[in-house]
C-alpha cells in the first residue's frame, strides 16, 4: 500500500518540533551531522546520479535550454564540491548562543542579547540541485529547520539528496523533522508554502524575478527579497580608463547569468570619446552587444539604439545598455531609478566623488574602483552564502551564517517589578 | 477652490524624493529640526487642544469608550510630554553614519558596513496622538521619511500636529516630504498603503491584534509585526514566594491594558497549595479576576472554570488565567504553544531551571525573577521605543532607534576584478 503524502500542515508540524530541540542543539553535535552529511553525500553519489539522469532526461524532453541543463546537471565532481561544502561549513563559527551585549537596564535589571536560530525557514528556489544541499547545510548549523521547497524539474535529483541528508543527520541525533522536502512542486503547493505563518518564520525565494515577484506579492509570512541584480558602473570623469576597462569587462562578461554582473554602463560626457570605443572594442571582442543612447552611438557605431526599457532590464546575457551622462548627480539619479538596489559601482580617481557615490546611491552594496561582481558571501569572507537581499529588512547583501538567526533578550533580576 | 486631495502615489513619491536627501542629512541638522518640532508644538499648544477637542467630540457621540476616549485626549501637559520626547531624541546617539564593521575581503578589496536609514517608513497606527509625534521625531532623528496613517478617530489632532511638525521641519532645513499624514482613514486607503511596494520600505501597524493581522495578511511590503502579547508567569517549585506573588501583581495589575502585561500564571504543582491561596487573595485585593483549572479552582474557591479560550486570550484587562503544570518542561511547553513569542517570566530559585527556561522559551524576552513589564525601549535604556516587535526578522523586542535603521556595504578597491 502506498504511503499517503505528507501534507504541508503536518511539515509544518514537523519543522517547528524540530525547530525548538535544535535551538539548544550544541555546535559539536551540529558539526557532527553535517561531517555525517557530507560523508553519506560520497557514499550514495551513484544514486544521486541516477535520480540526477532522471530528471535530465525529462528535462530535455521537455526541452529545457542547454543553459537550464547544466544548472541541472550533477557529476561526481559537482557531488564532490557540494560535500566539501557541508565540511566548509564545520569549520565556521556558530553564531548561535553569542551573547552579544550586556548590561543594565532600569532598576538594574541585566539584559543581555543572545543570537538565537530564527526558527523554521521555507525556501523555494529554481533548478539547482546544489542548492539543496547548500540551504540544509547552513540551516542546520545555524539551528534552523528547514522547508525545501525545488523546483518539478529537479525533483528527484532533490527527493533523493534530501533523504540522504536527513537520514544521515537523524543518525547523527538531530531530530527528524530538521531536513524536509515539500514534494507538491505545483504553483497551488508554493501558494501555500507563502501562507503558512502558523510554522514559517521567514520564508527565502531564490530564483528569477518571476519567483520572487510571486512571493513577495503572495507571501503573509515575512520574506526575505533576493536576488535580482540591474547592477550598473559609472565611469567617471576622473577614472582611470585602463582600469575602468578592466572593471566594466570583468562586471559584464566574468559571468554575465548572475545578479551581480553589470547591465548597464553609465560613461561621464567628458570623457566619453576616449573611452568608448575603447571598451566598445573589448565588449564586442568578448561578443557583448552593446544598446547605446544616441551620444553613445555617435562613438560606437555597431553599438543599437538602446530603449526605455533596457535601462530596466536584467539581461543576464551578453548585452549591456550604455549611456552616456552629464554629471555625477545624473549618474547616481539613474541608478537609484533603475537599480534594484543590489551592487552598484563608480570608477574615480576623485575621493569627493567616491565619497558622494558611496553615500548617495541605495544598494546593498556600493564599490569605488572594483568590480560589481564581488557581491557574495564567500568573497566577503562569510564562508557561506544563502543568497543576496536586495530588501532593506533584517539583511542586506550576502547572507552568511548570522542572517539566518536572530536575537533574544535574557534577562536576569532579582525581583524587580515596574515602578 | 478646494485643494485637490493628495493621492497616495503623491505622498510615496514625496517621501522617497525626502528619504534620498534625509539619508545624508548630518545629525546636527536633525537634531535642530527635532528642537524646532517640540517648540512648534508648544507655541501651536491651544491649536492643537482646539482640534482634539473636536476629535473628543466626535468620539462621544460615536459612543467611543472612556478607556477608548483617555487615550484620545490631549491636554496641556500631554502635548508638553509630546515636546519633551522630541527634546530626548536630540540627546541620543545617532546610528546613521556608524560603521560598525570593515574589513579586507578576497583580494584586499575593503569592506565596511555602515548603518544608513530603511528609507519610507509607513506606520498604521491606532487613536493616540502622541504616536504621531513619536513616531515622526524617531524617524526623522534615523533619517527616514515617514508616512504616518492615523486613525479616523484621531484624525483633527494628527493633522494638525503632522502639520505643525512637517512645517517646523521644513523651516528647519528638512526636506518637504519627510513627515507626512495619509488623509484618507478608509480601510481601503489602509488598503493601498500595505501594497505601497514602489515607495515603502518597511510598513509597522501598531494597534489591536485585527489591525496587526490584517496587515499580515494583506501587506505585500515588508513588515514589521508588533505588539500582540499573549505573556506568562511560571512560578517555579523553588521559587521565593513572596517575590513570585510581587511580580505577578506587578505583571497583571501595574497597568493592564498594555502588551508586556501578563495573562497567564503556571504555578508547579508542588506549590500550588501554598502559593495559590497567597497570590489569589492579592488578586482578589486589585480587583482581578481568576479564571483557573481544575486544581487552581481547589484552593482557590473564587475562580471560575478556565477554558482553552483563555490560555490563548491577551486578556488586557484585570483577568488572569490560571494553570497548575506538572513541570517546568510542560510549562514551557504551555509558552510556546500559546505565547504569542513576547514577554515570559520564569521566578525561580533553580540556576539549572532558570537557564532551561531562558533557552527553551521562545520570546523577544525571557526574564528571570523580573515582571514582564519591563519589555520597553526606555526600560532596556534605548531612549526611545516605536514599538515592540513580536517577529523574528529584521528586530525582535523593544524597537529603539536602530531598528529604524539597515546597513549598506561599502567598498574600497584599487582596480580588482573578480578572478
Amino acid at each position: 500500500m502506498a504511503k499517503s503524502p505528507i501534507t504541508l500542515e503536518e511539515l509544518g508540524q514537523s519543522a517547528k518540533a524540530a525547530a525548538q530541540l535544535l535551538a539548544n542543539i550544541t555546535t559539536t553535535e551540529k558539526n557532527k551531522a553535517l561531517e555525517a552529511m557530507a560523508e553519506a553525500l560520497g557514499k550514495y553519489a551513484d544514486d544521486i546520479l541516477v535520480a540526477n539522469a532522471l530528471d535530465m532526461v525529462s528535462g530535455r524532453e521537455k526541452g529545457l535550454s542547454n543553459y537550464f541543463l547544466d544548472r541541472l546537471l550533477l557529476t561526481t565532481d559537482r557531488i564532490k564540491g557540494m560535500a566539501d561544502g557541508l565540511r566548509a561549513l564545520v569549520a565556521l563559527p556558530d553564531p548561535v548562543g553569542k551573547v552579544e551585549d550586556m548590561w543594565l537596564g532600569a532598576q538594574d535589571i541585566q539584559i543581555g542579547r543572545i543570537r538565537v536560530p530564527l526558527g523554521v525557514v521555507g525556501i523555494i528556489y529554481e533548478a539547482r540541485p546544489n542548492v539543496t544541499v547548500d540551504v540544509a547545510g547552513i540551516c542546520l548549523k545555524t539551528g534552523n529547520a528547514v522547508i525545501l521547497r525545488g523546483s518539478g524539474d529537479a525533483f528527484n535529483s532533490n527527493k533523493i539528496i534530501t533523504n540522504i541528508l536527513a537520514t544521515a543527520a537523524t543518525a547523527s541525533g538531530i531530530p527528524a523533522g530538521a531536513i524536509q522536502l515539500m514534494e507538491d512542486t505545483s504553483r497551488e503547493g508554493a501558494q501555500q508554502l507563502m501562507r503558512l505563518n502558523k510554522y514559517l518564520d521567514v520564508l527565502i525565494p531564490r530564483g528569477g524575478a518571476g519567483l520572487i515577484n510571486s512571493v513577495v506579492a503572495n507571501a503573509t509570512v515575512p520574506v526575505i527579497e533576493t536576488g535580482v541584480g540591474n547592477c550598473h558602473i559609472y565611469v567617471d570623469e576622473s577614472a582611470d580608463l585602463a582600469s575602468a576597462e578592466k572593471i566594466v569587462l570583468n562586471a559584464k562578461t566574468q559571468r554575465p547569468s548572475v545578479c551581480n554582473a553589470a547591465e548597464t554602463l553609465l560613461v561621464h560626457k567628458n570623457i566619453a570619446e576616449d573611452f568608448l570605443p575603447m571598451v566598445g572594442a573589448s565588449l564586442w571582442e568578448s561578443g557583448v552587444e552593446v544598446r547605446g543612447c544616441p551620444i553613445t552611438r555617435k562613438y560606437l557605431s555597431r553599438a543599437i539604439p538602446a530603449t526605455e526599457e533596457d535601462y530596466e532590464t536584467e539581461f543576464l546575457s551578453l548585452i549591456i545598455a550604455v549611456k552616456v551622462v552629464n554629471s555625477l548627480a545624473e549618474a547616481i539619479e539613474h541608478i537609484n531609478k533603475y537599480g534594484t538596489r543590489h551592487s552598484e559601482a563608480i570608477v574615480t580617481e576623485s575621493y569627493t566623488n567616491a565619497r558622494i557615490f558611496q553615500a548617495q546611491v541605495d544598494a546593498a552594496a556600493v564599490y569605488v574602483n572594483a568590480s560589481t561582481r564581488f557581491t557574495d558571501g564567500f568573497q566577503y569572507g562569510f564562508g557561506a552564502e544563502m543568497g543576496i537581499s536586495t530588501q532593506k529588512l533584517h539583511v542586506r547583501g550576502p547572507m552568511g551564517l548570522e542572517a539566518m538567526t536572530t536575537i533574544k533578550y535574557i534577562i536576569n533580576g532579582s525581583g524587580q517589578v515596574r515602578a
